[in-house]
């Protein structure tokens, strides 16, 4: 199978944790008989120092001739705390998010037995966590029209959702929890919103089209309470933009291995799949940074962009190997033996 | 002196955490020569069956008439999943918040020695937590225009902030903070939102004024991160109303002792305590809900609202002599011997 793939490296850590995503897509490419075809792109800080722009159009392009984009990580420190710059990196991820239709944001939390001591949260609290967050991505708050008024003394931002957007996240919801234990959170503050009632009233119409998905509704601060006290209660979530923001974050440091959580973001005609963790601009250039997380990604990737099962199953596997055998980066070795960013992706090439 | 206390009950588990609570407060008033007079009113569901108001204007006057206002819980769940429901007992509260001019809710999550062992948490991520969120209450999401448009089809809800409405919130977590560690987090999504970006710069003016706090800015969803992971690295958080109704959540459930946590609203005339739990309607009538939180937001009362910090003190010290003695209600006993509300509200008075 011929894969066109946009490499999309970005910031920080990011084309360091990219490059042994390549060694190991490139492996599996030549043991299943595959052939990569992959284009770099430049975006965010990287793409600003270049062009002036986080998300070019060229990067664009190149996204949109792609059967599905990898991406690494955008954010630098010299942007966080000027809230005035007119340009920065975020704006990139965002402009992308809302130009290749990126709608459903997947992110899955799950444990690791090798790991779950590293879990801020006793192990009987977090053993058999298997969560999946279907964030929206390109609605609510973040994309309704903000700015000042009152020569700036008065800032508004609008949260505004359509029926239309609500359904499409949630039918994604539906079908995902299908496929697992048939369990469906709806994430919302319906007592206060009048977006989340929307959302409510819209899920709970589809409803009916799903008679084995068993539904609850929740308000946000409840979920944010109970992913503490039992992250192991929930299958699948769905929730808006910001609410999925703040969640999704949260459950990734419970499971112990934030380091390793990859994410999928579908539309329904591009594809991007990404680690969660950030562009960690302390390490960058140290060859320290973990790699499993977008190594996993790219799994993702193998099975939701391409359908190839067996090749992300084979990723998978030598991840566990990996980590199993106490390959990893200093992140995870405790008192042991850590390994750079670029020795685990050799050691994963070797080993698949 | 002479302490006049409006007394709201509210729904469910309300009534019996609040009779407890006075019971406590008339001890505390008898040891120590003060002259309580309580005037009860109400709101709710209770309100809304009466007289079809969840804060009728009679319990409002009452508000506005008293030196301060002890609070239960609101919340039924007839309401629950009815998002078109056109009365709601939230809505009391809401209304409660903005014409009482309650603009901070001041929410510490601390730990208890004896309760450690009940926090999701491992006992060395959570040890030492001392932090207090000051969550911003009349404004934001929760209070801007919000509607439907295109028949139905669109809903939003506007995020509006003032400087001066963020000035007040900022002003008192840099006197709060002066008062501590000197530790201030503003807490923000300065990325994506201009609401946001007027915090931070407004915020980012006041540091001058104070130049002994140690100012930090962090994006919500980092700090939902690190609540998890190292709550013990905060001490005063600042944040507007929905990141705060989320972090305070989940801020709660990390100490192990969510039931013992309590609140205080105040504004520049008004001032109201209350546990953070909700109404807990599974409980009512059965004399096991926990009252521990509801008395300890009485003792916060009389030292926030009467400046009588030794009685504050006298109702501390009992409540963790009950938490010592193991005189706690279900939640807390393990497999000990259970206590019931009232028999918990029994002993403090007997051991004051
Ligand atoms: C960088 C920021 C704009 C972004 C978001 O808020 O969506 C990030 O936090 C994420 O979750 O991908
Ligand atoms: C009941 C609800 C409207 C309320 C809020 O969101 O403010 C509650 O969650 C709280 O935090 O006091």
């Amino acid at each position: 199978m011929k894969l066109n793939i946009a490499l999309l490296a970005g910031d920080g850590i990011g084309p360091e944790v990219i490059d042994q995503a390549v060694k190991v897509c490139d492996a599996v490419a030549t043991k299943f008989g595959h052939d990569i075809n992959w284009t770099p792109a430049l975006t965010g800080a990287a793409a600003i120092d270049a062009c002036g722009e986080p998300y070019p159009d060229e990067t664009h392009e190149i996204c949109l001739n792609a059967d599905a984009v990898l991406f690494g990580a955008i954010g630098h420190p010299k942007y966080d705390n000027d809230p005035s710059a007119k340009v920065r990196p975020e704006q990139g991820l965002l402009k992308m998010r809302k130009k290749l239709g990126l709608f459903a944001n997947v992110r899955p939390t799950f444990t690791f037995p090798s790991l779950i001591d590293n879990s801020p949260l006793k192990r009987e609290r977090i053993e058999g966590t298997d969560l999946v967050f279907l964030r929206e991505l390109t609605g609510g708050i973040y994309f309704g029209e903000k700015g000042r008024r009152d020569g700036g003394e008065t800032a508004f931002d609008n949260c505004v959702y359509t029926r239309a957007e609500v359904q499409r996240l949630a039918k994604k919801g539906f079908e995902l929890a299908m496929t697992r234990t048939k369990k469906l959170c709806c994430v919302d503050k319906a007592n206060v919103l009048e977006t989340s009632r929307l959302w409510r009233e819209t899920v709970q119409a589809m409803e009916k089209d799903y008679p084995e998905v068993e539904v609850s509704y929740e308000f946000v601060d409840a979920v944010a309470m109970r992913l503490v006290q039992w992250p192991n209660s929930y299958d699948v979530l769905i929730t808006e933009n910001l609410f999925g923001d703040i969640l999704t974050d949260e459950a990734s440091v419970i499971s112990g291995s934030m380091g390793l959580m990859p994410s999928a973001s579908v539309g329904s005609e591009n594809q991007l799949f990404e680690p969660i963790h950030g562009s960690y601009p302390q390490a960058t250039g140290l060859d320290i940074a973990n790699p499993l997380a977008t190594i996993l990604s790219a799994a993702m990737m193998f099975e939701m962009a391409f359908g190839l099962k067996e090749e992300a199953e084979a990723i998978k596997a030598v991840v566990n190997k990996s980590l199993d055998e106490g390959v990893v980066t200093e992140d995870l070795s405790g008192k042991n033996k850590s390994y750079k960013t670029s020795e685990v992706g050799d050691w994963l090439v070797a080993n698949l």
